[in-house]
């Protein structure tokens, strides 16, 4: 097995993806574990990372380039933001080095949208968009990338020019989890109801005023006329997902089309949700997005 | 004491108020407590309202008109809807009596809305409204009744003609006790903050699709230009109503005025959220609606 150049490391709120690579570009190694952020106190970082580290037998001078949560405030090293309009070249050289540690370990910066009108913060999407459309560039481009927190951002001349944060997924597990929906989606199953979330998905689109009651909807629409609670989720999704939509899109993004970078079942959503309004989509897989973005800064930062 | 002609009830989904009235409409006695739906099972209603009458002192053969959730498929006795137009007049005949106890007991229906592109339910709304308004309003009105599902209904020729409930007061519970705002409301103190309130109402009411983004917000602006956890609180709760607003108001009841029917911190929050867009409001105190509108039905239905 050939040596590893560097560690990159993806450090969310909830989740943790390490992957040792090799000057090549090959990726010798993976962890994925459930140690994000919030998971974790201060002192715990280095040592979740060593033990990592170890466990795949990193040599003790191998170098780490790390994106994600783990650079907040409340996270491990605060790694500051680069403002917008942000020239995504810029975000490797805006790195922050780790001071307590004996191996050369990096940390990204998020972006800060210091408007007073619409401030706005991201830390981690910047290394995914890096991963999608590289240090510069040309195109002019709407990116939506669902999540608990969806950013939609508009990138221009290889800058991040303004970007908006959705609390869609948050909200969804509250509504789900702490209103008197909870009672209509109890025992859901499985199964989809694709006419139930586009029609919520339209309904939240084209009213976005009435988006509270439209979630009441779905409990007078049990109660009145029956349906399943997995059909009762799938409106709950498409309301918060629809909303999500009107505020993201404009004219001029729906008829140009949006790239959507996401995986799974939530990249099968917002695909249906986008061609249910006749949206264009480009879809670029999120998975691996964050190890593309981090591995062009690791080039950069040590001229791999 | 001049004698009870009657026992009132407001029996909602986390309450119970139970009044003794007078054949001349004075109140006796009363009762407050927190015994509402949702902490009872079937058996224990009668059990319940008995053990307070027995505590007042009333007679075995007082009779009780009861409105609210008690009447819901999930409550004591299901009481069923009367269907949109509703004549507010029709709402005592449709009471039902509870057949398994020895009292008369008649518990008021709700009023439905079986469209199946609007669906609604209401349960006691219909009861403050006959007590706001009595049973042959002539005036045409738009009715803004907040709460945990705020009702926002239009009468006409003394009919409820349609209606909308947004789940506000349940959203905000979800969002403050859920969500990644739970961290920037921690701690929160009473202190108010006007201007946070107003500003949010005003943003939410004038983009409403962008509602999941101004919520994020307020955590966005804490975390780049810092802020009290009760201005978080006060944005938060501005956003949501603001939203509601937008989704209730039209061209015309902007300009014709509305009817408030609430009371305490949830009217005073209201009245400053429409002072706030300029809509003129008629303040009526919800503490005392529904108990005129059960001594109405009670005339009604006994003939006193």
């Amino acid at each position: 097995m050939s040596e590893p150049a560097y560690a990159a490391v993806d450090w969310g709120t909830t989740s943790f993806r390490l992957w040792l690579v090799a000057e090549t570009g090959a990726v010798l190694a993976e962890r994925r574990t459930g140690e994000g952020m919030a998971a974790l106190t201060r002192p715990d970082f280095a040592a979740t990372l060593e033990s990592h580290l170890e466990a795949l037998g990193a040599a003790r001078a191998l170098r780490v380039v790390i994106c994600g949560m783990a650079g907040a405030r409340q996270g491990w090293f605060e790694a500051g933001y680069v403002d917008t309009p942000a020239l995504l070249s810029s975000i490797p050289a805006r790195a922050v080095s780790v001071s307590d540690v004996s191996r050369d370990v990096r940390i990204l910066p998020g972006v800060a949208q210091c408007d007073r009108r619409r401030p706005d913060v991201m830390r981690g999407e910047e290394t995914q968009l890096l991963g999608a459309f590289g240090f510069d560039p040309k195109e002019r481009a709407t990116i939506c990338m669902p999540g608990t927190h969806s950013k939609w951002v508009t990138i221009d001349e290889g800058k991040v020019e303004r970007f908006t944060t959705f609390m869609t997924g948050d909200l969804f597990s509250a509504v789900m989890r702490g209103t008197i929906l909870t009672h209509a989606v109890a025992n859901a199953d499985d199964a989809e109801d694709a006419e139930a979330f586009r029609s919520a998905v339209s309904a939240a689109f084209e009213t976005p005023a009435l988006a509270a009651n439209l979630l009441f909807e779905v409990r007078s629409r049990q109660l009145l006329y029956g349906g399943a609670p997995a059909s009762a989720r799938e409106r709950i999704s498409g309301t918060l997902i629809g909303l999500e939509l009107a505020g993201g899109l404009s004219k001029d993004s729906m008829a140009r089309g949006v790239t959507l970078i996401a995986s799974g079942r939530l990249r099968e959503r917002y695909m249906s949700a986008f061609d249910t309004l006749s949206v264009p989509v480009r879809g670029v897989d999120a998975d691996e997005t964050a190890l593309r973005g981090l591995a062009l800064c690791a080039r950069s930062i040590w001229a791999i």
